[in-house]
């Protein structure tokens, strides 16, 4: 548990858009890495607040009424119940800090998105 | 809550060594930066897991039986119950994630360390 984690090296382990990996566990929470690309379904979250952080790239996060636009070393809380979507033009890097066991569609089961949930790396 | 933090902008706006700021609330946790130059005292925190990811320079995890040395990019937890102490040789910047209301120092009051829980910045 306590081995370093290098996200470089995290992120150099995959190729595929949207499919959250968990590197680190504590608290009954999940840091997960992720790439992305392209335009997330809209969803909520029942019960869960969601911090993305970007690592490289550019990425934004759409609510209904605004839109909070990320690059390197910025990142933003999604508060549980509000309805948003995630997208970026050209590829980025997520960490994702939230609770243990979040489907990453939330309230939305996607054939091309839901990912399976905790899967390590 | 929705608004985006800037890390480099947090930690443009203070210089103390040692002395958590929270940028981040979610889910009973918070995400905190920190600035550290020298060595902390050995603690444990009896219930809390704690996340050190490293965002500038270089920082180690010191435990009674190994040392973790992390630069920028890297991260480790320290699992609850488990003695360790800080430190970095020139100044490192520091993102912590661990739940709300964590005692930096753990089970111990220091009168140098010792930092005011909570803080906003």
């Amino acid at each position: 548990m306590t081995d370093r984690v290098s996200l470089s090296e995290k992120f150099a382990r995959f190729t595929e858009h949207w499919r959250p990996r968990v590197v680190a566990e504590l608290n009954g929470q999940e840091v997960k890495v992720i790439k992305v690309q392209g335009t997330f379904p809209w969803h909520h979250h029942e019960r869960e607040d969601e911090l993305f952080l970007v690592w490289r790239g550019r990425f934004r996060v759409e609510f209904r009424d605004r839109v909070v636009e990320l690059g390197p070393g910025e990142l933003v809380v999604v508060p549980r119940g509000v309805e948003h979507r995630t997208a970026a033009d050209e590829e980025a890097e997520l960490v994702v800090f939230e609770p243990a066991g979040v489907r990453n569609t939330g309230n939305v089961v996607d054939a091309t998105f839901t990912a399976p949930m905790g899967e390590k790396l």
